[in-house]
């Protein structure tokens, strides 16, 4: 399946202005090919716009969302703010090329200020959707830099982990280095699509990827509002595990004591 | 504390010739101002010299390292096989500076033939020695590999991962990017320490480094049998988590279920 990101500034705080952003985005990916269309963190809304955040969680952020898949034909993920019992959630929403809402992932591990000043953290680990031949993780920007996180999708069985993200100065580092790694380690397709230029106090690094099993980095972008593309393939995946047998060799008899009851291991 | 790692071929087979070796490297890394040297994976013996490893770990291969750690007042971590009630480990030892065996770490995860063939595999996760201010942990070849074994040992409280390795031809992608993550997400130091030249039916990478806490090389060689070196410091390592909150802001309670029973968690 091909599929493809939208790296871009967006217009933060306007939430119709960014709807026919991905309008024209959606025309372009469905007509190369694609079937599958990821945005930025929040792209919806954007990001750092202060307390419009929770009043924009308020409004009916999806269905302009499943009425642009169901025109494109094409399967969205997007991500946007959700507001529930009380809380508001970081959220990204999985849509259906019918306008169906296959899945939701929200943020669990939440950045500083700039989260938890807004956000609730959700609770499920992974947030994994199958369509068109393929098992999908969802992560959320600082999530997919936790290690934990891609190896618990990838033990559910995830061939692609869908990132949407929100990554600023100095963090570049994340996208240079840690995404390949996280491929690698997992043999998984990772797909990080970031927010470019400013936003408030923000300068993004936009450097969105889709990165093979294999660590290779299959389409990238520095700067400018661009897609990103490139094609996934199970088959692909299913080979890197055997070729390297991670998932296999780990040893979680190991782990758990010295994961989560960590004590003084002087020899 | 200066530390110091000593890249090379060695001399498959020839304890006495890779204990010469070692003396020559421990005079210049002590010359050098370095409180601590580390070997390649089974550096004193030799890698893939197939049945002699064996016959080989029935040797007392320890004394010649604590003499040449008390001569040098060096400390010392040495790859070399370790035989014990019938088994035999892949293993690292620890000496300090006046000869005493300070820890030991056995590998845990064995990679492929190569290993299983000889070796048992260790069953402490993370091994670990306090010496001059610092905090640290042993691992060995693919052990590092896995994201699991070095943030159990950065929840342990170590500063320095200190890597004895074999790494071959292809997985250059281990030594190029993979440790830089590890150091990154942790922000832990590692010496990674590994073979070069060519052994039995393996082409080793070469590619030694250290690596700073922030994700930086600090020193690094290519090919060739060479020392690297650099300085690491606890308050570094401090500095860096405040900076780069990971180890605070994980989530256990969200971890246990997802890494040790996976389940089908589709939307």
């Amino acid at each position: 399946m091909r599929i493809s990101g939208l790296q871009t500034a967006g217009t933060p705080g306007d939430v119709a202005a960014n709807v026919r952003e991905l309008d024209v985005a959606c025309a372009r990916a469905a007509a190369s090919g694609s079937e599958l269309l990821i945005t930025p963190e929040l792209f919806l809304t954007g990001y750092d716009i202060g307390d419009r955040l929770g009043d924009l969680a308020r409004t009916d952020l999806l269905t302009p969302v499943q009425d642009l898949a169901r025109r494109h034909r094409l399967a969205l993920v997007v991500g946007l703010p959700e507001h529930q019992n009380g809380a508001c959630y970081n959220s990204a929403v999985f849509v259906g090329p019918d306008g169906t809402l296959l899945g939701r992932h929200r943020k669990t591990h939440l950045f500083g200020d700039l989260d938890r000043r807004h956000f609730s953290p959700g609770d499920r680990p992974t947030s994994i959707v199958d369509f068109g031949g393929l098992r999908i993780a969802l992560l959320i920007c600082y999530d997919v830099e936790f290690p934990e996180n891609v190896r618990a999708a990838a033990l559910a069985g995830a061939d692609l982990i869908a990132v949407p993200t929100a990554q600023m100065e100095p963090y570049a580092f994340v996208a240079d280095h840690l995404l390949r790694v996280r491929a690698w380690e997992n043999q998984v397709y990772v797909a990080y699509v970031n927010h470019d230029g400013a936003e408030g106090l923000l300068t993004y690094v936009g450097r969105s990827s889709i990165t093979a099993p294999s660590g290779e980095v299959l389409d990238s972008v520095r700067r400018g509002n661009q897609l990103i593309s490139a094609t996934v393939d199970p088959a692909v995946v299913a080979r890197a595990r055997k070729d390297n047998p991670y998932l296999l060799d780990r040893r979680p008899d190991l782990y758990a004591p010295a994961l989560f009851a960590p004590e003084d291991r002087t020899c």
